[in-house]
């Protein structure tokens, strides 16, 4: 029998990118009339974001996330942002990328969005900056890359690139941002009406946003749900909202849930941090088997269930593309008892008035737990409306 | 757009095989000492079992079932019968396909049982009869095919055939129809304890096999479950007892059981035939969430779970392979709660002297319901043991 | 180490089809107005040809060969052949089949013409006679599969079909019939300009065809080549003539001369039978190297030539696409030389009107021999020209 | 229609590797007994291999190369050289990486020489210098990883590293190294008997290593050609002597060829640098057909034959594994008039004696020539013999 060394990996480190590559971004950034910047997975650790917030406080560039790069952004440097990009192209950030002329994507896969979406023909011109050259395809051919560590890639930048103040205030950037953050205000992000048993997407998700700590993950379940959740869920610090995009795998929630708090929490329960993960109904069902795992390893999760008795992205795509929607009816689950089958607490939110208070409840109840919500998917047709046209500015 | 004619399918018919293969078939029967029928997954049709049991009754030879083959022997032949293989060659029937001279394939899939574990020597003298040529291989080499409709096969087989009364009596055979059987009588086949919480499998088999009619469609599970129901249930009525071998598909059992019960069940719902599956905790739980469809569906289902709340299957080859078992702990669900909260009936076992009446209770209970059972699986180390070495008599 | 039987494999036999399909069948030729007979790779055996000759001179019907069915249908027969199919959908018999109200498949494979390019409306009314169940495909749904020994499903349609004479002498069919055969007459078929080095494909054919026997065997390459030989040259004893459709293996010719020689001359040198072969020169040198083997193992090979120094099936398809062709260009081979370098005899065709002599001098030659043809493509985008549409008749 | 603009390709840079791990390498080297550099395909480009004979001027380390690696060391540095490393576990180089307490690997794939074979038991002590993340493994776990520009690694490591001559005699490097040069002086690297037809493959390696010029491409197919190559030939400048080990693609010579012919010479046909390739007769057939190509695109190449009328790489290995080769036969062709044949031109070795002088010929043949060489295989069974065994120092 042979043995093997113990390995104790550790992630290998990379150095700085050439200087002269350095040079010729901070050139190509001067001479720009509306940069963007792009990020993507590899952005989105807390040592990078770090470094781009220094960047960006001396050289303001707007900025989009993929759903991978959700947190880049931090509350100080929000007037920056412009939303997330990764599925449908009909979001504000879209407007953005298709008028932009020098996006620089900052530790992206092409993936995460794919070319084929932002740059369907062909004329974007595209930096890339990460730690591995770049995957180059017919509708990704950067420019330039910046290969290295992405910190100093982007402690270089911030050294020699020029100060530019955040007068990105053109008509053009104040629109788009007004599209991206005008949704809080809308009759949608409030309970339309107190006792009916429907809530609203953004009503869920303005009433959560006030109640989340900036540092507590939330994994959320691929769906409509993850649609909504991508779009309009603020999160300020990288890697504390995770979503599964490009394989979209279904039920991922609950599992990612279970591992955020194995990994937060090694030693002691007391000192254990909350988890929130939502999913839609159907794919709660999915690996709703894990909460037996959940409740064994002790876990403090609090899981939303956003509950409408059927698969409805995948009825919403049905009906846009056939006509009518097949084989997507669900139902007939009482989540509560199936929690406490589990050993698990559960929680129904009744009517859209009660919302806040049984979230409140929900996430101060230390352990696992289930929330069902009954949710308002009537304006899902839109979530893949309005999509923007090749070239379109 | 073009309208392609709706197309009724039916399967294609056979004709018979050459006549002088058949001849050449009665031929080698009367010469052999030992010959053995393998019924596969295509012998288990009504139609090609009633043609089976022609020949049986003019010429008695001893039989044996893959898995996916059982229930082609009826009560009136079973004395030709001497069980199933297609897992671990540690069966009675084993030392038969060992010992025959004459093994006769019918309606047979290699990958049923596979020939490196009945033929591991290549010796095997093999017929393989079937609507299609065989997927010839360096172990599977029959000396002659019956090709055609399998029916015609056996009638004219029948036709043609000598007489031979069922005088199989060699004390060979009695022997190992003898150790095929005796579990019946054994302490394992009785409550050893009746206020104890633990359920012996061959109690279970025993207990289910007095109380299900044989018309009963009964699904079973992949796992320990499976070993136990293949190897001890007996079945009378082709296509009745159910299992997924060969792709193990772990949690396949309910979800069988509620395509059973659609199949079995067109229209009116008083007429509902009962359909029962068995698994073991872990494969229930993979599909635990078809509940919803089995209540909504309005099936008659019972569904039994074996609970030792663990991956037994699993664990038990570990436990061989590297002398101890890893990843295999599940456990903490409550299921009668769990399937209240599927508008499922809940039953429990709650000691092995109970387990013929809940039984009864649960399958004289119309819908859907989940009865648990507390599995004692002390025995299980001996489902893998003492498997026959290559070329052993 | 363990002693395997050594096996003297033989295909297996199969029996006829059910009576009632054959009936069936009767039934539905009786009351066809244009039945059709599309014969495949499993109908040019020696024994299903034969009794393929026996049903058609009691029951007259259309013929078309896949380049696989090639030489099934004797010189006695053939005012019922109209030709082979399996390239492109510009044939003579392409508009029979797509006036046909019954096309009976023989011993056919889905890829040998695929239903895509025959029946891409999927109405063609199909029915299937073959050893086995057919691939079933959204075009290729046929109405009956007579299923078992193709000579027995031949011989009992023979027995119970009505007596058909060869009345198909519509003016429909007798359009069809002329334009599969007025070749024969064209210019192209005789030497335009005898002192031309350029021989025409049709001036190639027509004099190879007069000298070719019956029994000989001719492989022929993949190629401009092949559409010209499969299209036009006859062939009336089953696999003499042989093709590589389907998966169009470039170079074949030479290795299958080759095999065929190795086959049909087992002991005797002075009794062996020159086997021919053709290609174009691209293809000849994918596989040139194997003169050696040919001279090696004392074959009687001639192999011709088409010499147009390109790649020219690549060449016309990139133009009728690009608008120009690319990568094609070949030549600069002594091809007389190359074959003195392998021990081989070379031949040379100096001008068309020397084709005659040439090639006769080559056949009587013994031994291996290359006889290089310029050859005259001048012709060839028409060989992709006029393909039918959908639903033309 | 959409116009992608032109992309005009460029490699992307890289920058330095963390200074840390510079100094962190440093340290190991000055502690290692015996450091070994095992350099693979990206450590052979002119810009590495100058940085790299950079360092070893200043520190000695013994350097081995993989195929894809030859030629990274000049003849100034020859003394550090320790032969080729990429087939057969029993070469010099091995003992001296069996021994080794440090292995450097630069910009080599696992795939070069697998770890498989130089770590069999895990125990090696590797770093990885490369501008991408290694492919881990099980047997290849890097203790560090030195990512970045290859050249900024090197120049990096010479400016920190210690200073250290070339120190290394001691017995035991002294006695590999004596084992890697012997074979210059044995009776194998001159003609044994001059007017023998055979040439023995040193004696044809050491005759052509004093006609070659450094800076003349030299492309070596598969076989036993190319390990008698590898292991003997040698090479002073990067990606002058070219192999394609571990695909061992069979027949790569001419064309790799006709390649290096077209690169190197692309305006002036008298300006055209002479190219060599060397391939065994197998070989050579494979792809023989491209002489074609090499004629009529002008090319200067001469190619060498080792004819021993057989698949001998194949052969010897059959013999050792089944005692007997099978199927390796080749044979009968005149490569004179066959070189003719496409208007090249042929020489032909006729005895030992005259190789040095036909090889200066051909070498002074300005355009495309095959010089055959009838080789002399009887010492190839000691090619693979001798391996080392696992944990052997």
């Amino acid at each position: 029998m042979t043995a093997f060394a113990a390995s104790s990996f550790q992630p290998p480190l990379y150095g700085p990118p050439p200087r002269e590559q350095v040079l010729d971004l901070c050139n190509r950034l001067s001479k720009a009339k509306l940069p963007v910047l792009l990020l993507g997975m590899r952005a989105s650790s807390p040592r990078v974001t770090a470094a781009l917030h220094r960047l960006l406080r001396k050289h303001a560039i707007p900025v989009l996330e993929t759903f991978q790069g959700a947190g880049a952004i931090s509350r100080e440097l929000l007037h920056l942002f412009y939303g997330r990009v990764g599925l449908f192209r009909n979001q504000p950030g879209d407007k953005l990328l298709a008028a932009s002329d020098l996006v620089i994507t900052l530790g992206y896969e092409p993936a995460e969005y794919d070319p084929f979406l932002f740059n369907p023909d062909g004329k974007c011109n595209i930096i890339h900056i990460d730690n591995k050259q770049c995957d180059r395809g017919q509708l990704y051919q950067p420019q330039l890359e910046l290969l290295g560590s992405l910190v100093e890639s982007l402690d270089q930048l911030t050294e020699h690139v020029g100060t530019m103040e955040a007068e990105l205030n053109t008509d053009f950037c104040k629109d788009i941002q007004r599209q991206h953050s005008e949704w809080r205000n809308s009759a949608n992000a409030k309970p339309k009406d107190s006792s009916s048993p429907l809530v609203h997407p953004l009503h869920f998700i303005s009433t959560l946003q006030d109640q989340v700590k900036d540092e507590t993950v939330i994994c959320c379940d691929v769906g409509s749900v993850y649609i909504w959740t991508a779009r309009f869920l603020r999160s300020f610090q990288p890697r504390k909202l995770l979503f599964s995009n490009v394989s979209q795998t279904l039920g991922v929630a609950l599992p990612w849930a279970i591992a955020a708090s194995l990994v937060q929490n090694p030693t002691d329960a007391s000192e254990q941090k909350k988890v929130i993960s939502i999913s839609g109904d159907g794919g709660f069902m999915f690996t709703s088997m894990e909460l037996s795992t959940a409740v064994q390893e002790g876990c403090d999760i609090t899981h939303f269930i956003w509950n409408d008795e059927q698969y409805n992205m995948v009825a919403f795509q049905e009906e846009a593309k056939y006509g009518r929607a097949s084989g997507v009816t669900l139902g007939g689950v009482d989540f509560v008892k199936f929690a406490e089958a589990f050993g698990a607490k559960g929680f129904r939110v009744q009517k859209a008035g009660d919302l806040e208070s049984v979230m409140k409840e929900a996430l101060a109840y230390r352990g696992v737990s289930i929330v069902e919500v009954m949710i308002d998917y009537s304006s899902n047709s839109e979530l893949m409306a309005n999509v923007l046209k090749s070239g379109v500015n």
